[in-house]
């Protein structure tokens, strides 16, 4: 079955001219995460570096550095240290996140949980998270440290409720934004923020900016759950089906649940509540998920939190360094369509 | 085999007065705390009072709240959040810690994760860890913030040398005091360093009280270890043994070890290579530690670390709470004695 597009015609955007601009800001961010993930504890480095030189996108750093750009921000000693806080944060979850999931792969590498036993990977995330705290301490700037200790509370509380509740059929539609703003968004969020706030920006720009990173990572949490089951194209990524096997509820499977109640009751349950969850299952899931415009309807919703994350940005005055924030909004979306 | 008295006399102290002084302050800091473990997430709050409401002594808070006293502290607002802070860092490092080593038991208690499971443990300890940190941001004191940024990040690489080498049977004494150093005696120190500048106590004052933390935790945990295998009293504890049975490797056992190596290195490899450590094993090694004098050797070095704890007081002026820490210096080796 063809998967019809997603309704509204988008900008497609991406991430290139952002990852150009920050290149210089990048490198001095890197060095800081490489230089305070060491430790003379002999297996702290090694598992550190294991997922944290896999690299993925470092895009929550790269959101602080932009943050602050984009307002002018010259001196970013600061803020650097803040978007390699971020990062460090974020691997913190990672590392927490494959153990609460018992996953087996992150970033395309064995997960470091099955290479140095959950134990290490528990403490080795506190060890990071401890010390994006040090590493925030040396900015002296309390109102910005003060964004990511709570964002890192939102975020423990984001997974707690997801843990409870995304193996829950009844998961409401606004429960689950409730997790994904709490779980995904609100690090986009702290990250925007305490980056403009890293070079002391106005507060109208530090508001504006928190809004595009918490609607920037809404954006980019349900294009990845339209992905899951192929986005709008017509082939399956190679991670699809990856939260179905796992039997996460998310927005696209709700809104298909709600289209088909009364008739497909029974192979949802089947499929959530008792495991069924092979490839033939999935085909199946994955046609009643596009049939009923479920996909398109979560890729129209994640469209509309771009657009609010682009609207954000006219707080802020015009640059290449906008311009290349409102493209990544565009490519958070365009990428599942 | 009866055990030996400890080779010094020593005084022998209690908690008492200590805890009667702090009792007003710590009505605050307990009210502090069940506040700000709440959440909308319904498990948190459940989790969190099942460990926090075991109470244990809450020394950590209640040596953060007698070091603003003892330096004549009256404001005395941020230091409860400190010392709230410092209980929330300990409850963080528990939970995980029983996930970490497959713990059935905590503070008299079913251990949390065999409650809610190990996934729900993780992350409450993550929540109550950031929660330590909003509770600091509020003091708008970025010094004493720091030193419990600093020391979560030293008690996490403590775990981890911990998990790598506590099994080790070729564990040297200076590794083995770095270890419980950093697990133990660095919330201790960090907790009368940030009740100290949470009052703004003067230097002199900071740096005795930090060295009277530290000596007090090793003090403690060299008591502990002692404690395991009965004290120097000739009656077992209830959770004697605890140590022996999980093949961790601590100073009475390191010393028993040197002192009779060559005749009983079979026994000792059994033990703790091959998990021979059963009620008989216990009985054996128990006398080996007694016999060879190990287990006094352990109490008269945890005597000394409470003699410099003493000793690190004469900088803060004579007092009722001056009074009350020493004695609880005494307090930590007596109860082993």
């Amino acid at each position: 079955m063809a998967a019809p597009r997603a309704g509204t015609a988008r900008p497609s955007g991406d991430a290139e001219a952002l990852v150009r601009l920050a290149r210089p800001d990048m490198v001095e961010v890197d060095r800081l995460i490489l230089e305070r993930m060491q430790s003379t504890v002999p297996v702290i480095p090694l598992l550190a570096e294991h997922i944290v030189s896999a690299g993925g996108k470092r895009l929550r750093p790269l959101i602080a550095v932009a943050a602050a750009r984009v307002v002018g921000g010259e001196r970013l000693a600061d803020a650097h240290r803040f978007a390699a806080a971020v990062e460090f944060i974020h691997t913190a979850t990672l590392l927490h996140d494959d153990v609460v999931d018992s996953s087996e792969l992150r970033r395309g590498k064995v997960a470091a949980h099955l290479i140095w036993g959950a134990p290490s990977s528990v403490l080795v995330g506190d060890f990071l998270f401890a010390r994006a705290f040090e590493l925030m301490v040396e900015t002296g700037q309390m109102r910005a440290l003060g964004v990511l200790a709570h964002a890192s509370s939102v975020i423990a509380q984001g997974e707690v409720l997801q843990l409870t509740r995304a193996h829950d059929l009844k998961l409401d539609e606004e429960t689950y934004l409730r997790i994904i703003a709490a779980k995904t968004a609100e690090l986009f969020a702290a990250a925007a923020e305490a980056g403009a706030l890293g070079v002391e920006a106005p507060e109208g720009a530090v508001a504006a900016l928190r809004s595009y990173g918490l609607n920037l990572g809404l954006a980019f949490q349900l294009a990845d759950d339209a992905l899951d089951y192929g986005g709008a194209s017509e082939t399956l990524g190679k991670n699809a089906g990856d939260d179905f096997r796992e039997g996460k509820v998310t927005l696209p499977l709700l809104i298909a649940m709600a289209r088909t109640a009364g008739r497909e009751d029974a192979f949802w349950r089947a499929a959530i509540d008792d495991g069924k969850r092979g490839d033939e299952e999935f085909r199946r899931a994955r046609e009643l998920i596009i049939g009923t415009g479920a996909l398109s309807a979560t890729l129209d919703r994640a469209g509309a939190y771009a657009d609010a994350a682009k609207a954000a940005l006219r707080a802020v005055p015009a640059s290449p360094w906008r311009a290349a924030l409102a493209d990544l909004a565009d490519f958070a979306v365009s990428r599942a369509a």
